[in-house]
């Protein structure tokens, strides 16, 4: 097992920013590694789902690689006001990592992200912005920032939604997950996979309900998975059971 | 919550050694931290709790300290023909660590240790070798030294067991835990309150139940609790499941 | 020699933080530890001065505690759209560290800052902002914001501005150095000795000149010293030999 | 600029492994890096090139890669009577790294070892035990462990040597530089450039002498140079103006 922390400057975002990258013992000689790009939520960053769950155990189980990357408090977005980590996360970085571990598999099929909250969104959006990348995404407690209420009130929290996607409507331009997959919808390409999940208890149940819906809408266009966990919510357990439930979804089984 | 990485050099070793410290979001301002000291197996290193467990998230629901030491292959003893680190881990670095973070409790009642395999040995060695600084010892998948076979003969096995702890007979000096325990029953001191655990499946069971045997003979002097998981090895779940059944045989409750 | 590592999550921010902290070999047991701050510049991050300088040497043949803090791309000021990183490297990064390590000295006349570029601006900013706290400031290739150009044409250097300082007159408000340097002249209280660089090849050297002017113009408010060194640009050779200067200054000699 | 921070198990040594890994900002294209391997002194570890030097800058200047690992207190050789962190330095390493970074050159050409003080010994036997991998070797401070003063006394240093090199005679076997460098030359292959420095303060500069002499009395064998820094001794500023030196020598100009 290898755990490799890097340290290297972003050519979008003009500074250093740092990813774990976490490689399996046994690495086969015959094929690149799938790869899993996890993504943090909101209060977190690239230590999140290295320190809260078990992942080292399942990369080096089930034999592929993870990337922990960093995008502080962006929602994985290219910020309205702010730096292009929606471009960072989903177009340079895995060039980034591609040309420095060539034992990772750019294929498409082999590439899953995977995020929790507003890594959940971020998820989203990067799979269906970038769906030449990435086969599939597993979104866990995640909603549509288009379903978010807003109000301009200058309030801190319209400030920040200012500074991420603007005082737009959402449904109406790519920081909408709904507008994306729908415009996505639209063209003949392959599109991701989707695993979505929800615990009961989760306070923005009814937000990740409506992008179920959204997706359930189009079942010709999008293969499209729910799950839902009662009893737990917007709780580290949780999102480690969707982990593990994820990877089985995936077809990486324990070797 | 708070995860932060030392390397600062030791005088007993003469060279820079790393260590984790891990400390809770809520620190209270009227009383120090308990402290768990987490001792790491013979092919691990001090990230071995922080990446294969949910240390962290218990750091943070109980309000304790964690440490997680580096001692590379020498179980946690001064080595026969090798570095003292059982002083560096017993001794030095508990001093560094209150003289660095005075948050930190430096009462024996509320300092302990936890390892596993050969740090399931080390802690045992280091609690009884240091009963004045240490409340209690949690000794997973843990057997005695003194009962592993051994041949002069040379081989690999043979010579690291001579570089650890000479060709002697450890049932008749510090490196055997036994030895150990029953030195201590002769002293009137506190001496500390023992969890020992193994999993049924464990390959050197009898190795641990042989630790059991002596203990169980001593129940005037040792507070002494077994606790066996079955169906169970020598396995990080085991190892974690411990844990936690640890923490709460030591009163730290979720809070 | 400590060279620790801390991931600690921020109030203001509301996420996690890293920051290294130095520490030399010889702790005094008597007194306190005089401590550096040293800011990163616009590209920059908290590796900046550990990789690009002696730091670490310095520290240990000087005796005193440097800390390293990452501010992202915030110019270590209250974002105008954007996280409070000014009060979280000014007032809550400290009072942590102090808390943390109280070994570190909090008295003002021990605690210096010192930066570079966005990092020197920065640095100017938090002790004139903060000067019950810092004794003195060392500002390396250091203007005013105030004095940089700004046309609100939308252009992405534009949108930089407003998300840092908005589009107001740097010259009325807290943002700008000259602004605060007037405003604090008023109060009776201690202010910060300042030791301003400056390389005669920088290219923004008009700007530190301005500054350079408005201290020298109050010269019974503050104790102002200025370096410039000729050949030299916006270069780590320039900012590393003026942290020596800045050191001698401080009255940090060579133990 | 990446700054690399690796931690992987190594099948030698039965254990995870530090080590720091340096590629410059511009990769090229259509050639790989050449790589400097930096080895540590006695007390030191991976981060000692990092933190005392201005490595960052010299890889980013000169367009090569570095790779600093951690071989404890081993002397980069396989231990009589522990690790065999020799075949780890020399074999195993080298072709893990070879293998997760595709962009570094294998090359022997391409391969460089530099080392200071114990690892100024440590480089010179790694680069005389595998010639195929390394085209130049730059020893800093470094003499020849046989001609080191070794009384059989019990004294904790003869315990260290015993348990580095055994009891023998290091001029008979392969832990002596110089019968190395004499059975390497017996063999008709190409031979490693040595680069040899030593600062006149240096206590041990008569042991360096000794060296110097062994290679200078093949000059058809070997392509020795040496140098001495007048005035300084055994620390970092003498190694960094050698490093500079000796990347010079190398061909490694300022880009």
């Amino acid at each position: 097992m290898a755990v490799i922390r890097t340290n290297i400057f972003s050519i979008n975002l003009k500074y250093n920013m740092e990813c774990y990258v976490i490689l399996p013992d046994e690495i086969p000689k015959e094929k690149k590694l799938k790869t899993l790009w996890l993504y943090h939520g909101g209060s977190g960053d690239h230590t999140g789902w290295l320190y809260h769950t078990k992942i080292v155990e399942y990369v080096n189980e089930r034999g592929f690689a993870a990337i922990l990357p960093n995008v502080h408090e962006s929602c994985f977005v290219d910020m309205n006001i702010g730096g292009k980590y929606g471009s960072y996360v989903g177009d340079e970085l895995p060039k980034t990592m591609w040309n420095m571990f060539p034992i990772l598999s750019s294929k498409r099929e082999d590439n899953y992200i995977c995020g929790l909250s507003n890594g959940g969104y971020g998820c989203l959006h990067t799979a269906l912005k970038y769906p030449e990348k990435f086969g599939s995404v597993g979104a866990f407690s995640a909603g549509d920032k288009a379903d978010a209420d807003f109000a301009n009130d200058n309030s801190e929290k319209s400030k920040t939604r200012i500074r991420l996607f603007g005082d737009t409507d959402l449904n109406q331009n790519e920081y909408g997950v709904k507008y994306q997959a729908h415009m996505l919808a639209l063209q003949d390409i392959e599109r991701p996979r989707i695993y979505h999940a929800c615990g009961s208890e989760d306070p923005w149940l009814d937000m990740n309900l409506m992008v179920k819906k959204c997706f359930e809408e189009m079942p010709d266009k999008y293969d499209y998975t729910y799950d839902q966990i009662e009893g737990l919510g917007h709780v580290w357990p949780f999102w480690e059971e969707e982990l593990v439930r994820y990877l089985n979804y995936l077809g990486l089984p324990i070797l």
